[in-house]
C-alpha cells in the first residue's frame, strides 16, 4: 500500500520565523520509520503556514496524528504557536483490492480508480476530522465491500434444507387473505398495514397464546417490554441503519411544542382541509425508526453491563411492538406486509448453552407445528439474518465447534401451488448470531465468550400458514388448536346494512 | 357582513370580441340578487381578459362561482372561448366579529384589521382555489375561534368534582418511577420512552389482566387490533392534525425503496459513522404518525357503514397499540411519558345505550379500584378530551336529556403532597362523544341518532397510582391484587456485575 498525504498547517500566529529543517528535525527525532516499520517520507514547506506532505507505505492519516502531535509540543513549547487549523489538500491511497471489479465503484470524498485489482483513491480538500476519525480506512472497506458485492449479485441465496415434516392432506387451495378481505376479518388501512376485526384478532390472539404457553414459557423466558420508538443510534450499533435504511419507517418528532411555531402550520390546515407537507418537514426532525426487528432493543437496555454467570442463558421475550418495514411493491394480504406482530425470543450465554438450548427450541417448535397446528413444514439453513440486516453478503459457513446461523422455517401454502415447484411461506426462524450484538453493546459476563441468539414468532404468518393448510372451516381444524378458539368467536359476525 | 372581490378572468382566446354590457346583461337576466336575498353589484371590464368586481351583502365567492358558471355558458356557446384561469386580485370581507379581540389577530393568506369588533379582512393575490375551495368562510372562523382563545387563555379548566372514594391509610410517600428505577425494573431509552423489565412488565400485565377480566370482558367488548401507523388524512378528520399537531409523532417512509437511491446515504454513513439528517429528510416523505388514542382508527374501519340496530351498542377494545405523544419538557417517570400502553373501548349506539352503558361501566371500574386495587380515587367531569384534542376550548355544558362529555378518574399520589393541595393523577377517563366521530367518519345505523364514546385504560398510570398508595412491599398489596401477581415474579432480580 502507498499513501501520499498533503496536509496545511494553519497556527494562531503565523510559522516565518520557524524553520523547515528545525521542524524536519523534531519530527525525524521520535524515529517513526523504526516505530511504525515502513518507509516514510516527510516534507515540510514553511511559510505563514507549515506544508506537510507524508509519502509512506502505512496508513499516512495515523502517522499524521503522530507528526500533529509532535509538532503541536515542539511549537508550542518553543515559540507559542497554537495549531488552529488543519486542512487536507489531497490525499493519495494505492492499494490492492480483494479482487478486480466487475464494473466501475463510486464512493462519497474520493475519486476510485482502478488498474486490474489495484485500486487509486484521491481525496481532495477535506477537513481533519477525514484523518482523525479514520475515514480513509473505511473507505477501503467500502471498496472491497462493493467489489465483493458485485461478484454476489445474481447467485441464488444459500438455502439448505435441513428437515421436513410428514406431507398432509389437503383441505383448503384458495389464498387465506383474500378469503379474509371477503369475510370482512380484515381491512385494509393503508400499504400493508391491516386493521383485524374481531375473527381476525381471535385468530392472532390464538396464535399467540400457543406460543406462549407451549414454547415461551415452558422454555423460560420472561417478557420484557419496549419502547416502540427507536433511536437511530441503536441502528448504528446494530448496522440496520446502513444495512436497511431504505426499508424503515422513520419517526420524526416536533422541533418544538411551543404553539407559536405550529400556529401558521394549524391555520393552513384549517383554512384549506388539507396537510401542507413541506411545511410539516421543516416542523420536525427525524431521529427515530419504528421497530425492525425487538432484539436490537433488547441488546441496548443491557449496553455495558455484565451479565453474571448465574443468570446465563438470560432469556427475555417481547410480544408488544409492531415491527415495521417499508416493503416494495409486492405486498400482498397479512403474508406480506408493512406492519406485522411478532413474538420475539431473545437468549444470551456461552456457545454451548445456546446450542444446547437451540436443540430444545426446535423440539418445542415441533411440538407445536405437528401436534397443535398440524402443519405441513421445513426447516432450512439460510444466509443469517444478522448479515442480511447489516447488508453483509458473504455466506461462508464457519466450521465452527458451535453452531452460528440462521433456521427458516417454512410453511406449505397450496393456494401457490406444487409442493415443489411453490415458494413455501418463512414463518419464523431461529438464529444464533455469535459475539455480534454482545459486542456491539459491550455485554459481557464474568469470564469467558457471551454469544446471543433470537427466535422470532410470525403471528401473522401462523395464522396464514394454518389456513391455507385447514382452511375456514371450524369443525375441520385440528382438535388441540379448537382449545384456543371458541367457534362463536369465529363465527359472529358484525351486520352491516 | 360587506364583501368586494374583484377577479381577472383569462379565456383560451381573449375577449375583445365581447361587450361589456353584453356579459353584465347576461348575468343580470339570472336575477341572483332576488335569489340570494342581497344587495349585489357587478361590474365587469372588458379587455383581453375579463376584469370582474363584486360587491354584495352575501358571500361573494359563492357568488362568484354562480356567475362564472354563467359566463362560461354564454361565452363558450356564443364566442366559443373557454375559461382558462381565475386570478384572484382583491377580496376584502367585513364582517361583525363574536366579540372584540384582546390583542392583533393574524392569519395566512390575509391581513385582518379590526375597529372594535368589526373586522376587515383583505386577500390580494390569489388563486382560484381559494373561492370554490371555501377558504373565506373558514378564515372568518377562523378569527372567531381566535378570539375565543384569547378570552380563554389562562382561565382555569373546567373541572367539577362527581364523586370521590374512602381514604385509605397512606403505606408509601415515595415516587413509584424512582423507586422503579432504583430497582432497575424500568430502563429510560429515550425522552418520555422507556423499557420494562421483567418486574415492570409483570406490573404492566397484571394491569391488563385485571382490566380485561373485570371490565373489558363482562362489559362486552370485542377486540380489534388496528395498525400503528395513522394516515394523516384520519387525523383531518377527527380534528387531531390541527388540534395538536406540536404533540405527534410523525412517521415516515422511504420515498423509493431502490437501492442506488440510497446508495450514497449508505456509503456516508458506513464512512462517517454518524447520520446525514438532512440527507435523510430528502429521501423520505411524511405521510403517517404514530396513534395518538386508538379510537380514530376504530371509526376509520367503519367509516361510511351502516350498523344494523341489532348490533347496537356495538362494542370494541384495542389494547395492542401504543399511543405516542410528543410531551413538553416535563415528562416524569412512567407517569407522564411520551409513550404509554391503553386499552381503549369504543362505543357506538344510541344516546340512551350509551348513557345507560356509562353507568353499568363506571360500576364496573368502581369495582376494580375499590375491591381488587383498594385506591383512593375520584371521578370529575372535565373538558371533554374530543374537544382538547381538536384544539377546541369553549366549554360549555350542554343541558341535553342525554349526557356528553369527559369523565377524568383520578388517583391520590401521596408523595406529591396533601390530599387537598397536591395534584391527583388522571390515570383513565370515559366520555361520551355525541355524534361528532359517527359524523366525521359518516357511520350510521338504520334510523334515528347514532352516538360514541370511548373509555382509555393507561396501564402505566394504574401502576402508578397502585405502587405510589400501596409501596413495593408484596406483603403490603391487596389481596385480591396478589392472585394476578406472583410474589417471585416481582421479586426475581437479574443479576448484573
Amino acid at each position: 500500500m502507498k499513501f501520499t498525504l498533503a496536509v496545511i498547517i494553519k497556527g494562531n500566529k503565523d510559522f516565518s520565523e520557524v524553520g523547515k529543517e528545525e521542524i524536519e528535525n523534531a519530527i525525524k527525532a521520535e524515529n517513526l520509520e523504526k516505530k511504525f516499520n515502513a518507509k516514510i517520507d516527510i516534507n515540510v514547506n514553511v511559510d505563514k503556514d507549515i506544508k506537510l506532505q507524508i509519502l509512506s507505505e502505512y496508513r499516512a492519516h495515523i502517522l499524521f496524528a503522530k507528526i500533529k502531535k509532535i509538532l503541536a509540543e515542539y511549537i508550542g513549547k518553543k515559540y507559542h504557536i497554537g495549531i488552529k487549523e488543519i486542512f487536507v489538500n489531497r490525499y493519495e491511497i494505492l492499494f490492492e483490492a480483494d479482487k478486480q471489479p466487475l464494473k466501475p465503484i463510486s464512493v462519497p470524498f474520493a475519486e476510485v480508480k482502478f488498474e486490474k485489482n489495484l485500486c487509486n483513491v484521491l481525496i481532495k480538500d477535506v477537513n481533519e476530522n477525514f484523518l482523525t476519525e479514520n475515514y480513509a480506512d473505511r473507505i477501503i472497506n467500502l471498496i472491497n465491500e462493493k467489489i465483493a458485492r458485485q461478484y454476489y449479485e445474481g447467485k441464488k441465496e444459500y438455502w439448505k434444507l435441513l428437515w421436513t415434516s410428514e406431507k398432509r392432506d389437503i383441505k383448503f387451495n384458495k389464498d387465506p387473505s383474500e378469503e379474509m378481505k371477503k369475510r370482512r376479518w380484515i381491512f385494509q388501512v393503508s400499504k400493508g398495514k391491516w386493521f383485524y376485526f374481531p375473527q381476525a384478532a381471535v385468530m392472532l390472539n390464538a396464535m399467540k397464546k400457543i406460543a406462549i404457553e407451549n414454547f415461551v414459557i415452558p422454555m423460560g423466558f420472561r417478557e420484557v417490554i419496549e419502547s416502540n420508538i427507536k433511536p437511530l443510534e441503536i441502528w448504528l450499533k446494530t448496522g440496520h441503519i446502513y444495512g436497511m435504511p431504505n426499508e424503515i419507517y422513520y419517526v420524526a418528532n416536533p422541533k418544538t411544542r411551543d404553539e407559536t411555531a405550529w400556529e401558521h402550520f394549524k391555520d393552513i390546515v384549517k383554512i384549506t382541509k388539507s396537510i401542507p407537507k413541506d411545511e410539516l418537514k421543516e416542523l420536525v426532525e427525524i431521529n427515530y425508526g419504528i421497530t425492525y426487528a425487538q432484539c436490537p432493543m433488547i441488546y441496548y437496555a443491557l449496553n455495558n453491563k455484565t451479565i453474571a454467570l448465574s443468570e446465563l442463558p438470560l432469556k427475555f421475550f417481547e410480544k408488544t411492538v409492531n415491527s415495521a418495514r417499508y416493503e416494495s411493491g409486492g405486498t400482498h394480504g397479512i403474508e406480506r406486509v408493512d406492519e406485522f406482530h411478532r413474538i420475539e425470543c431473545v437468549y444470551i450465554g456461552t456457545p454451548e448453552m445456546l446450542n444446547e438450548l437451540k436443540e430444545k427450541m426446535i423440539e418445542r417448535y415441533k411440538f407445536i407445528f405437528n401436534e397443535i397446528l398440524e402443519l405441513e413444514w421445513r426447516m432450512a439453513d439460510v444466509v443469517p439474518f444478522y448479515m442480511q440486516h447489516a447488508g453483509e453478503t458473504e455466506t461462508e459457513k464457519e466450521d465452527n465447534v458451535f453452531w452460528k446461523g440462521t433456521i427458516d422455517f417454512e410453511a406449505y401454502l397450496p393456494y401457490r401451488g406444487t409442493r415443489e415447484e411453490s415458494e413455501w411461506l418463512e414463518f419464523q426462524n431461529l438464529s444464533i448470531v455469535g459475539s455480534k450484538y454482545t459486542s456491539a453493546f459491550n455485554i459481557k459476563t464474568q469470564k469467558g465468550d457471551l454469544w446471543s441468539g433470537c427466535t422470532g414468532i410470525g403471528l401473522e404468518r401462523w395464522v396464514v400458514a394454518f389456513l391455507a393448510q385447514h382452511g375456514f372451516n371450524y369443525d375441520d381444524w385440528p382438535e388441540k388448536f379448537k382449545k384456543y378458539v371458541k367457534k362463536e368467536d369465529i363465527e359472529k359476525e358484525i351486520k352491516f346494512l
